[in-house]
């Protein structure tokens, strides 16, 4: 079974962007650089929240993630002329689990609360990770949206980085 | 000028406890014991939001924090028979300002997320420290409310606890 991994950088507060999707507050640097290296070697699939993938699109002029496989879940968006991105409309939760069975490398999730939140809910996400910003924004696009259920972790990972960052990576108990 | 910390456990989406109160997830473990055990001798003064207080009461059975002068900020509740309790009802900031500026050891902020935005959007509040438990409970009382501003951290300390639990405590930069 592949694993399914949520991951992305925030400030202390849970916020992943400004309210204008600015991530101007972002620190880079070798050690989270060097995480994100190794994680990627790990990854053959990226599943797409549809507004995160419409803010990347637009911020990095790249039309998808090149050698991985892109699925942008999504209702409204239409058939995308990019070969390497499928647009899935319909039973976000039967289609990741049936990726999930099939062989592969491992499968990241890149998007906000609110296609976090269906995967949290329907039970497909097997580990999250954060990179944990030291600054309060105070507002913007959240992490997490209120939940159905409380989802119980295992920390496996916490790493302080040099720029005052810290790493934490947890398993999701099932 | 004396420090004011604010503290406090959470979970990791932010939450400080159920939406009916409730801290039953809440680890224990002599790693935060101690740490507790060490920043209580720092601390002579304790600042409560009118909310955090009433539930400690009701849950505590105590009549305060002994051995240290408590301020509860309310502007409904009325005077406190308990001598060690002053409840202060206007000019939050300007009653913590003039406190900073006294003699003492430092002082602690046990609130949620109402009372702490006051005292940091009022640029009070000089450091934070928080113990992260690994769960999200989905739903609650939130640490943190929208503020007008961004807050600049600097990380001071990173911790995992050998219970899942990762402390971190930051300076707030002016």
């Amino acid at each position: 079974m592949r694993k399914v991994t949520f991951g992305v950088a925030n400030s202390l507060d849970n916020y992943i962007a400004r309210k204008d999707h600015a991530v101007d507050w972002l620190l880079w640097g070798k050690e989270a650089e060097s995480f994100m290296t190794e994680f990627w070697k790990t990854i053959d699939t990226v599943l797409w929240g549809r507004k995160t993938y419409e803010v990347a699109m637009r911020s990095g002029g790249t039309t998808s993630y090149r050698g991985v496989k892109n699925y942008v879940f999504s209702h409204t968006l239409k058939k995308n002329s990019d070969p390497n991105v499928k647009i899935i409309s319909e039973n976000t939760a039967g289609f990741v689990r049936n990726l999930k069975a099939q062989d592969g490398k491992d499968i990241c999730v890149m998007g906000g609360g609110e296609f976090a939140k269906s995967l949290f809910e329907a039970g497909l996400i097997d580990e999250i990770g954060f990179n944990i910003h030291p600054v309060l924004l105070g507002s913007g696009i959240p992490l997490f949206l209120e939940m159905k259920r409380q989802i119980d972790l295992e920390l496996l990972e916490c790493k302080p980085f040099k720029n005052g960052c810290v790493l934490v990576t947890y398993r999701v108990k099932k």
